[in-house]
């Protein structure tokens, strides 16, 4: 994987790079629709690639050990293969899920411990193991085992689990160096930061992973409940701290205004479920705000989903019959919002490296920002 | 609405037909999704005229009712417009979902009494009403409101019954030539054959409604739970009185080989869930035979879906990556499982149609159907 940053913003941290990986190139800022287990739930391979345009997808690894299983993924030749997507996949590396999920877990100095959410079953995942799963899976980018600290967190429990973490990266990188990739492309392994909301702690971590010198470095364990001047001290002193030459992913985040603020803030890489999962639940992002399609007020409205976006489902449905769909449970809701929603989000960061790159990004993101949260 | 009769099969009843209808012209036999609430449950529009390519899907009226309403479908311009569907549309007259569907119900001379499954609300469908509630979704064909007899049928009832459905027909037949379109389109309106599996009750209905004169007719009533062998008893006896310029429609048919069998007796339109339904729970239709993608056997086959089909879904996926989706209950699945159904059952009546033509159809109906029912 290569990274190459092209444009500062003079007026914040906003940059803007490239991105290179066997699997194509691409543009930051960029966002990655969630593929949890390989698939975009309600989205069409084809409608993601010729649609949406996703350079890159995220995979739960959690998700795809579990189901298919790794015996099929590598039998497969790959998630690639798997799904027939020739585009680039970033995995996750199972951590988070283990938190979220996970029916009964134990964090030992060895690894997690957990029981499958589906059947129960009883699995472990080490720093190790989990790079080599992520090998079968052959995504351009995997990522580390981390602890992931809930909020609230208290700061003893933090720093006892950012030094497990730190280990924890340790051992993954030297999984990493020991082992090559299975199939015909090569692979990038990224460290995440962890340290709760403590700004010493993640200052320690951000000093501990940018000196591992991988291709990229992830934030993770924000968005977790925290309040969200939190969720952006933290990430700016995070990324005043991890080396400007590689990416700088942030975890799991989040709105339209969340993702423009840490675009501001020096990010290159998003992922969310948002874009799906509340869409199919009935929010739409659009370009004038945000719409609750479930109100009665779209009942007779029978103009396009969101007149300022390109994307066939805003020019071939409108808000009334997305809202009858929506109503009624139709899959057919769940796929239009899936879609509109996943579109706006690469729209979105396509705009943002539009500003940076012509200098005007901070004035637009405090203007398009109001307008992005507003209720419509 | 216009029917050509093309080619008749010397071998047996089939034919092949032109139907013309303000929303197109297309051939018999013609397969029409079912769009239950306005949606072919999982599939978008696009799909539904680029991939599978149906010049006609079927609306439930019982459903539109309900929701959204017909309020909403008025305000519109009828479901073409709310649905952004340019072709034809058949819409059932809801005696069916009245019956199958609803919580509680009581027919009347007047009408069936109903309340909602969704929620409870008490509703009316009278032969009249049902006519107006069809001018209002604007569909090219309406259906009557008949009452479908469930199997087991005794004859004493299954004769009251076809009284009434008949005296409901004149009604429904008044109610349609004393009202006009509501919109810059003509509508048909096909009575429905009724008499369960008595064949002199079926004469009788098959008679009374031949002499209507409508243009076209349907027999309903069947394939519900009645000895396949019954059923196409009943098909024959029918279709060999109903008027041969008129097409045959046989609601609610079913497995590819009852769709085949039923258009050597001489039907030429057919609508059935089986293909999204049962599409839905992991039954895939192909031209080899059929496969439950929920079998192991499935789990390492990396072979697209079906190699004899021309679809996308069939290219771009697996049977292992379907199989993968279906039994982690992705929407994704449902949705591929569906698309490709549609497009095989489409694909089948066109390849009937070309044997028709040829006159081979007899010939390779008996081959086919074997095969098409075999369990991979």
């Amino acid at each position: 994987m290569k990274f190459q940053l092209i444009h500062k913003d003079p007026g914040s941290s906003a940059r803007t790079g490239r991105i290179d990986t066997r699997h194509g190139s691409f543009y930051s800022p960029v966002f990655m629709p969630v593929g949890t287990g390989g698939t975009v739930k309600g989205v069409h391979k084809r409608e993601l690639k010729e649609d949406i345009n996703a350079p890159i997808i995220l995979g739960n690894t959690y998700h795809l050990y579990l189901r298919p299983g790794i015996d099929v993924l590598e039998k497969a030749g790959g998630l690639h293969a798997f799904m027939n997507w020739d585009r680039s996949i970033l995995t996750d590396s199972g951590g988070y899920q283990v938190f979220s999920l996970a029916e009964i877990r134990r964090i030992k100095e060895q690894g997690a411990f957990f029981q499958s959410h589906i059947d129960g079953s009883k699995h472990t995942f080490t720093p190790e193991n989990i790079v080599d799963i992520q090998r079968i899976i052959g995504s351009d980018i995997m990522m580390a085992l981390d602890e992931c600290t809930p909020y609230p967190c208290d700061y003893k429990y933090a720093e006892k689990s950012l030094g497990l973490t730190h280990r924890w990266l340790d051992r993954g990188i030297r999984q990493f160096r020991e082992t090559n990739p299975k199939y015909s492309h090569e692979q990038s392994f990224f460290p995440i930061v962890q340290g709760s909301v403590y700004k010493d702690l993640r200052i320690r971590s951000a000093e501990y992973i940018a000196e591992k010198g991988m291709d990229g470095n992830a934030i993770g364990g924000l968005s977790v409940g925290e309040p969200v001047e939190d969720m952006y001290a933290m990430t700016e002193v995070v990324n005043s701290i991890l080396p400007e030459d590689k990416p700088r992913y942030l975890m799991g985040v989040g709105t339209p205004a969340n993702i423009l603020e840490s675009i501001a803030l020096g990010v290159d890489m998003f992922d969310c479920v948002m874009p799906t999962r509340n869409g199919r639940n009935g929010m739409i992002f659009t370009s004038e705000g945000i719409i609750n399609i479930k109100n009665a007020k779209w009942k007779n409205d029978f103009s396009p989903i969101d007149p300022g976006t390109e994307i066939f489902t805003s020019k071939q449905y409108s808000k009334a019959y997305l809202r009858h769909l929506v109503i009624s449970n139709e899959m057919l809701g769940a796929q239009i919002a899936s879609i509109h929603n996943l579109h706006f989000y690469l729209w979105l960061v396509g705009e943002a490296r539009i500003k940076i790159l012509s200098g005007e990004f901070s004035t637009w993101k405090n203007q398009i920002v109001k307008k992005l949260s507003a209720r419509l």
